[in-house]
């Protein structure tokens, strides 16, 4: 189809538009081209490379740290179906109960022990002791989490079936995005002030 | 395919293959028939039919009370990619927050009054007040509650894209399925004396 | 990303398309995002709400009735894979035999009684009398209809795993869209003034 | 997997089910095989081989005749998301008005002349004039028919997205299925004798 | 939705953008619509007709040649996951080793003979004589060719499940892209010059 | 289905292929349950956890060696659409050019440099060099490599959309499964001394 008549300024708009969050159109379903990309620029080798990650991974945070290189991150991962992210645990280190809307979670422990568990749509819980080299599957949407019990770092590589696999945490989710306090009281069986204790601990949305 | 040979246990053992949650098959993309039926049974219009609500819709129970229609209650579901809940909620009733990792939730109030909300992957939350006769949407595998503040009975009824879109209950995931409390205070920003009164709440898995 | 050089217009002009019925991308399968919202606007729980069926549920209409509830009416639906429709049947109302051709069709009767049927691709005829409380599954793309042979109303809510099921009508896709007299006297193993005899009961398109 | 507490007898039964027409769980989209045979059966070239149009496509047969090549004739293409039909129109020849429930149908005329038509879910009827060489694609779930106006035969292959995508006859449907006549009447807006007069053109189911 | 305020321009560029190759937004699975046509455009039974194929059917080419009806060439296909390609292969002519990323092919031949053969990925290779009549079907994904040993010329038609399956030349993707000479000689555990030699009968890209 | 000549036995052999792991049914889409886990069996954390990298991400072997994670080896990935390779290059380490059917690959890059590359179906190939850290995406089905130039080891983390991607070698697919020395000649336009000589580089199947 010819694209002569196509303003080169509509089309950086229109791509811009494909790349918003909320308005991501490319389905994880098979794609009808071999990728995805910018219109009316050469993409080289570049385009397909993600060097985020290069000043992370030799970093032993103090804080347990989360990094992703999702499609938003690296936009040729549109259409891919595959996302990364490097979860780093210091001593003590936890990576608080949530769910991945949209993709099972597939660790990997690449360095030190972890403590990690998910809850079936039965409740039924399901842990696990790792160490190095240990895979484990969090099965897609459900309530996971992750603790470093050892008083030294530890490093997992997680992927993702989906090139957006998204996070919705337990505790911001439910304790720090303005859910009315006696609704929260009436959910876990428990007092305004009990629940206003654990607001406490969370800055307001 | 002959299948005169084949017992009607078998078929009774196939079924019960097929609607156990763990090894359910059938995903609900396109399937590859008109439906899927148990063989030696000369499936006629009741195979189509579920019954079960009859009993349900002309009560107002007195707690939160959920009725579902998916493929586990109603067979002939599987493949078909919908599924019903019946959502009876007493004057301050509470459908306490919750996710479905299979599909969303398109919820109908067909009597009363609701306050509805979900929080989305950015920590937002999104929330209405519902009079007769609304429907809203609550997006696939994110956390939503509904709550009625009246003084009189709300009854709604949700319809999901999925045979089996799964329930993931927040407090009980989280508060009674065994999750070690000293990862559940740090998870939540608190002590574990409060997350074990909290606990205490639910009875043990 | 960085949206500040996107100029509100567009993106607006982006997203009118988006919505159109005849260019709608988003398909049926998981999005990569928890909804999919209007740029340049930020969406309040009112995006996610529905109220068209409001005025509708109250009456007692003297003909057949569909109100529709899918992704063109109310837009938030799209890639949420799921919609609803209103059916409101007077005494000896008919919805007459017909297809979805993207969805199954999961119909649950809240008042009155209905005779409904549909037939599979082997040309079995599957009926069923439904009274109130009952639900049945229309299977994808088979032709069915509904009929309340009583001398009171019936109103049934049907749910549909696609936001877009779409509608094929059998006596107005045959009849009423212009199809040649004598290819349809052929189909129909009948006379051409047979054919015309019943299509003089349809305004043409 | 470790199958060594399943007994023999269960998984031989649960076995049985997965391969009934009426059952068939695979769906079209991707396998995670590169092909489904049978095992313990070292499959060669031909089972990948269907040989059932050699002695179809030699003949000119004096009624419209559809030959099928789906997973039902040719087990290869479960999972392979295609498959083929042969069409052959004697002069006169018509395929009467029909829907594929689970796929498009992309027809090649190679012999002849075709009058094509399809109604889309607008009730809009679009018409094409073929000739020797065309092409014509006939969207999923739409009511479609051919006719062969001229008085020699022509012959066209059609390809569909499915190995499975089903025919939903409109004059078998509705006329030779056992439909109350007072609701077909009342849905063509004709008299019960006009719907007896059209019933009796075809056999009995 | 209001599309009063939509310039006819914008949407015509909207829509310029969907179609080029690399930017094909809508994938293989179920489209929310009837079919995708271009806004501001009132199709016609044209639009769903291709006769790109009339002049070429009718020919005997003296090298093997390949004609494609994908939606690059038949816009009408999008979204309709299905395809078409003509392939001419005249005495000794061969189809190289490829692969197609995006759907299987099942070849019908319908003139000649063909030797066909494809390889899994345990690395077993399925060879097959067909004649006249013939069907073969190439897993998706999987290195196949077809090849002419007669004296006379042989045509088959191949339907694809996707409206864009691609193809991946083996010799042209490995010796006519610029890999450099020494990591091919160690892929095929030869030397540089046999890489050279057999460069040398591949134009550069 | 007309079964009537497929002997009792010949259906027993071709059910029993359904649920063997190599021709798994389960797609990677969406699954109807939170994981598929074996009948009769109650799976603990255990069955959630892959130890098999446990002993290879310690060593350098001495020859390019690719370890897996998928449905085949860790049978919790069945259903969850993602798997894992480890990959270890020597100096001078070739992974050769190959594809894989079923989903793009994300390399990740954990120690060393690597040489990568891959063609698209355009046949233009984009390279780039790899350091620590970096990421790279292999598009669905298209030729790709990966070198280590260096005298150093590198290591890698591949991960993959699917439980079980499927990998097409190009060397052995077209020198070592059997295929004509004649075709492989016309195909690579070179002479038949040219492919035996590469040829015996391989081992017959």
């Amino acid at each position: 189809m010819a694209m002569n008549s196509l303003k080169p300024i509509s089309s950086f708009l229109f791509l811009l538009a494909l790349v918003t969050a909320k308005t991501a159109l490319a389905s994880d379903p098979d794609i009808l081209s071999d990728f995805i990309a910018p219109t009316n620029t050469s993409v080289d080798g570049k385009f397909f490379t993600f060097t985020g990650m290069r000043g992370v991974i030799t970093k032993f945070p103090q804080n347990f740290t989360l990094t992703k290189a999702t499609m938003n991150e690296f936009p040729a991962l549109n259409g891919q179906s595959v996302s990364y992210a490097v979860l780093q645990y210091p001593a003590d280190g936890l990576n608080p109960p949530h769910t991945h809307p949209r993709a099972a979670e597939l660790l990997f422990l690449v360095y030190g022990s972890l403590e990690v568990g998910f809850v079936d749509t039965k409740n039924v819980l399901y842990t696990q002791s790792l160490q190095v080299g240990d895979m484990f599957i969090f099965p897609k949407g459900l309530v996971h989490y992750q603790y470093n019990p050892t008083q030294k770092s530890a490093i997992a590589i997680s992927s993702f079936g989906s090139a957006n696999a998204g996070t919705v945490s337990v505790p911001l989710s439910v304790f720090a995005t303005g859910i009315d306090d006696g609704i929260l009281a009436k959910a876990f069986k428990t007092d305004v002030s009990t629940i206003q204790k654990i607001k406490s601990g969370f800055s307001k949305p």
